[in-house]
């Protein structure tokens, strides 16, 4: 064993996603060479197994390590997920998340469809202590890749306590991933002044004020999209709602400003600003993988329809979770803010 | 008395707003003989009268008939609105909404500073029976003038039914001021499928469905940017944080493209790509009047920062509201909902 079983494994789901498994595994075996690391690839071994150079099952030319993990087919797109993974117990993104489980690689990529990954997950991992449900946060703005907005997944209905586990994990987000030593944070409402904000956000302020992070207050739309906090926290169906008409006005506007300087600029310089104004506000449709977040082990989800560059992109962020630490990071951090917010019951 | 007295009247704050009291006398009284409606100009009589031209005064040249009613100045920006209605109980705004009260004018504009308004307006006249709050909408996206976003204003914590009633009272807007016969009604959400949303948008679903509404079910941001409903409502926080995002970001992108192509196109068509864009992203900011929503009279709030041109507007809408007949509609279409989804307790 020696040097070659203490190198970094990652396990990659060959099966999910719109350009599996060709672009996975190609994607995969570019990001393994590039980072110097080894790789279980899960999926049909018959689709599989012909994709794989014969120089890198041998282990040549670099000492990369490539071994297939026999799975069945992914969840399909649409299923209901629940019901898919107790019906496809093999399905390929539980066989990845396993992996992980069971110490054979240190962390897992998956393109897969969202519902099924994130359960898969969530099922084969579990939640770190204190964390009430797995969360997705991103930089969503491409214009300023120091502002970090979460939740934008599945929590819908929040109590307070939530916005400051996600206050908590987008702090730990953007110090492994962006370098930043103490991210500022703020909660996303409708006015700065102190007391403004819905009845969750108002009481999500007092914690977040002695929760030790560097909380600077209360933000406004505007004040998001300028990029004024580092870690911009909210409720997934604010954050889900933001998101998308984020989105949807970048390709409105792009798409308005293609008809009307169409006269007035050469085709490729028109091209090169409405495709780099699709790129500042749909940066997750175009690069989008998202680390899974709140996880007890390091998961990042690719996009649907990831080709081999998108894959390679997604491995080499969950080389960065897994380098930087980011779950054992999180659960320092979030016990460290249970610590300060909790007060001892009885002091004798 | 006869034909003037049958004549529409409109009491006008002259106290509010960063231009008052010259800009919105001006614009007050240019209105006033272009729509032929008579008016109360409400204010400090020693500021106002030297403002008004004597022929206005002696109703020459049209019949037009112009009225000064004495008040006090109006509250000032940022003083607390309940505490400094009661010690200024002749501040501008609450005499400009006692007016309509007392049935000497049948609608009221200010453009005095939001809070103070918006709660004379309460004070004096009242809700519509069956309206929990006064509430604010609006066509936020000046590139899709047909679609209406509401509460953008005081509500934060909604229940299923305030959703409900925010849905009536944007239909009823957009027939009124729009002429669109039945106007389409979305909720606003995190996905577009049956069973999305949080706890309060998915009960409203179910209100909605038997609302007699034309109720076309739940919209993400990227369709309410496309225009994609005529009504389109959320809580008074999710709606005030979709606004300040898309103004913000219309903003930045503006500010981009002006830095990016100023080699590239001449200044004047670089101000007009920009300034358009702006005015897409920012038509509160620009033009904004907004009628109150929900109280018993018709009253428009003009921007602070109107000039003449501004308040000429506001006045128009409040004129437009009155000859629609909004609050008699309003009210019936408000007694019309209730009746379809309140079930008889009992049969005999």
């Amino acid at each position: 064993m020696g040097e070659t079983a203490s190198r970094l494994r990652v396990a990659v789901d060959c099966m999910g996603g719109d350009r599996a498994p060709r672009e996975v595994v190609a994607g995969a075996l570019a990001a393994a060479r590039a980072l110097d690391v080894d790789l279980l690839l899960v999926g049909v071994p018959d689709a599989v197994g012909p994709l794989i150079p014969a120089e890198a099952r041998a282990g040549a030319p670099a000492g990369l390590a490539v071994e297939v993990v026999a799975s069945g087919p992914a969840v399909p797109e649409g299923a209901p997920p629940l019901a898919s993974l107790r019906a496809m117990p093999d399905a390929s993104m539980a066989v990845t998340m396993r992996q992980v489980r069971h110490g054979r690689a240190e962390a897992a990529v998956s393109a897969g469809s969202t519902g099924p990954t994130l359960l898969a997950a969530v099922r084969e991992l579990g939640l770190i202590e204190g964390v009430r449900r797995a969360c997705v946060g991103r930089q969503i703005l491409g214009i300023h890749p120091e502002t970090f907005l979460i939740d934008l997944g599945p929590t819908m209905d929040c109590e307070p306590q939530h916005l400051v586990e996600f206050a908590v994990i987008g702090t730990t987000y953007m110090r492994v991933f962006c370098g930043i030593a103490e991210p500022t944070v703020a909660l996303l409402s409708n006015g700065r002044e102190p007391g403004k904000g819905n009845r969750v956000v108002k009481q999500a302020a007092d914690l977040l004020a002695r929760s030790g992070l560097r909380f600077i207050g209360l933000l406004e739309g505007h004040h998001f999209v300028a990029g004024q906090a580092n870690v911009v926290v909210c409720d997934g169906f604010v954050g889900n709602v933001v998101l998308k008409t984020v989105e949807g006005l970048g390709r409105e506007i792009a798409a308005w400003i293609e008809r009307e300087l169409q006269d007035a600029l050469p085709p490729g310089r028109l091209a090169e600003v409405t495709g780099r104004l699709i790129e500042w506000t749909n940066p997750i449709d175009l690069h989008g993988s998202l680390p899974l977040l709140g996880v007890r082990g390091h998961v990042v989800m690719a996009h649907g329809a990831s080709d081999r560059h998108a894959i390679a992109a997604a491995v080499g962020q969950a080389v960065q979770a897994v380098r930087g630490r980011f779950v054992e990071t999180l659960r320092a951090a979030l016990a460290d803010t249970r610590a300060r917010l909790t007060r001892p019951v009885q002091a004798g």
